[in-house]
């Protein structure tokens, strides 16, 4: 097997998931990860995995749903795919996902408002679970060729895959001699940043760049925190690698303003977004356009209340390795890595007080986009009112 | 495409599972199996269904959980497995089953006893959904080189899958100008067979040849039927395709005698047998032995109380196309087609008197193997006590 799959494996069971012996493990996979998949699957039941489920989402068959359903059944999912994750849950499991689609185009002739409303194989359950912290979990890139095509689309398909391997296993820090030391490195820096970030009192986010003139309220217990997550049993986990920010979950009511994108976003549902543009009153989106989907995000913002406010805000810096590669992933775990961002949809309850849980936003979706880029500045304003720089150029000033 | 996968995706899901619009289709495939189940899935949703979820079972994972796993959680399957059976029971949904393995040798390293107490993907919650007539449900042949290999293992992977499917298409009758009118002709012939066998109010049948002498004693209500199904909402479907069966569920406990197995069986898991030999006392099978696989057999008899007696006996005569080509297939789907079988484990419960049911049998398994050649003869022996001839020669007496 290629050593770099199995390096990749590793840092996902032994560090990224944390898998526990005894552990029911689902790994959520799509038909052309398998050697990935498998890698994962042999090092979960190594780690002592009492079962490893692997399902395969299959893009071609969600295309000829995406061609024949009626437009009523469109957001049907058969009810065993949420119990699935509630399951997990009661089971304290592990939920592993590959990201990377091995198919990026195969919807590009499909209609994009029938697109939109399939968020297939997103399902809301397992933002319950999520919130729950009952499973230790994590998503990694699954580097292959249809992916490594839609990054590189003037390399030969073997070149392609290359390149894109050589930039996921940096951005992984699989080349260096330890991967989990570095990660713990990096970690404590993230961590740091979270807490300076509390240690202000923020109570908003003032973003200003090209097109985008933002401000996103903050709840009164609103935290942040960088992606070095424990469950509540206490199994710590990494729900992304690689991971570069800190985030937090946002007042949904006190969005105003516009914003636009700074990077292409690939939903899992298979449909791109690029140059959008969205106008926040009263912290729903009101108005919403893009060069690319257009129509795919006015679906995705219709899809239910919450999905036109936001769940999360999320800061990054230019420290870490993602950005500076200058890269478009088009795959959002490592893109929203790449640069500061917001979620429509589903908030984080764990990063707000108990007393603030029922103000949080909720929705069926939960999407990130990329805002931010180092020509986009963020201020903050503190509870004392004052006015405070947070990033500038791509660097931290707090 | 491949107009062979069209012609086969069509007979699937138009004759075979008869789809019916709206419906939740489960498709059961195998990795490798793709190009086949993408056929089949985009044939339902023409055909109206409303949503298809495609479950691709990795045999690999497989392997790493039999070399992995603690002995204890061998059985071990996640809730979740069976409730998506229950739930296609609740919605009146439809199952369709890609047979023939990819990777037919895959677990020849493994230890047998292990791999014999590991059913998965077949599930116990299954065999009660058939029961329940809840479904339109189908077996089909996905041809694929792993499987070609397996059945012509002395020509390269190219010419074998030629080869394999050719003789699929041929015991398809996808060779026919209309597949479905040639199929509606040989089943009204089973159809009769069936009725000639009730007709003659049969107790028990005596199997005869090289290895076997075997008495089989049936229930008072036992009927025989062709694999021409209908659920309980009337919706006509074939379990199996190809199918050259007529079966019925016998006693239990009135299995005596020796039997020797005319084919090799791979089982769901993985695992194969061949030159089985098992005694039966009191319907009990209290001595197993093989050439090929003999613990994995044992463990399989082990599994649970009812897996060591029969759940069917099914009879074919050499008119089938399958017999005559003379080819081991190498899975049961069609193997079982070419010679008379006997089932270890659950009965059908349809195809006897509600009365007779308590007395069925029950277990978490459903295993055939075949035990009829042309050189086995079957004597029935009638409610009034009367010897008669069934089957001789591979041909019907009545």
């Amino acid at each position: 097997m290629d050593e770099r799959i199995q390096r990749l494996a590793e840092l996902t069971v032994r560090f990224g998931a944390n898998v526990q012996p005894g552990q029911v493990v689902a790994v959520a996979a799509e038909t052309g990860h398998e050697e990935i998949a498998r890698a994962v699957a042999e090092q979960a039941y190594a780690a002592g995995a009492k079962f490893v489920d692997v399902y395969y989402y299959d893009p071609h068959v969600k295309r000829s749903r995406l061609r024949h359903v009626r437009d009523e059944d469109l957001d049907y999912v058969p009810p065993w795919f949420g119990e699935r994750q509630i399951r997990l849950g009661e089971l304290r499991g592990c939920r592993i996902s590959l990201a990377g689609s091995t198919t990026p185009r195969l919807f590009d002739d499909v209609d994009p408002g029938r697109a939109g409303r399939d968020q297939f194989p997103a399902l809301k359950e397992s933002l319950a679970v999520t919130n729950a912290r009952t499973t230790n979990w994590t998503i990694v890139p699954a580097p292959n060729v249809g992916w490594a095509n839609s990054v590189h689309p003037d390399l030969e398909p073997a070149e392609a895959l290359e390149r894109l391997w050589a930039d996921v296993a940096h951005v992984l820090r699989l080349d260096e001699p330890d991967p989990v030391a570095a990660w713990e490195e990096r970690i404590a820096t993230l961590n740091a940043s979270a807490k300076r970030l509390n240690d202000r009192g923020l109570e908003a986010l003032h973003f200003e760049g090209p097109g985008t003139d933002l401000r996103i309220g903050l709840l009164p217990t609103s935290s942040w925190l960088a992606a070095d997550f424990e469950t509540i049993d206490g199994v710590r986990h990494m729900p992304n690698l690689p991971t570069e920010e800190v985030f937090t979950t946002p007042d949904p009511e006190r969005t105003e303003g516009v914003v636009a994108s700074t990077k292409p976003l690939l939903l899992p549902s298979g449909a791109t977004i690029e140059g959008l543009r969205v106008r926040f009153e009263g912290g729903r989106a009101v108005d919403v356009d893009a060069e690319v989907g257009a129509d795919v995000a006015r679906g995705l913002v219709g899809r239910d209340d919450g999905a036109a406010r936001l769940g999360e805000v999320a800061l990054v810096d230019k420290e870490g390795r993602i950005g500076k590669l200058g890269t478009a992933f088009r795959t959002t775990l490592i893109d929203e890595n790449s640069a500061s961002h917001i979620a429509l949809g589903n908030g984080y309850s764990f990063v707000i007080g108990d007393e603030d849980v029922p103000r949080m936003n909720t929705s069926a979706i939960h999407v990130d986009f990329m805002i931010g880029s180092d020509d986009v500045s963020v201020t903050g304003v503190t509870r004392d009112g004052e006015q405070t720089q947070v990033l500038a150029r791509g660097s931290w000033q707090l």
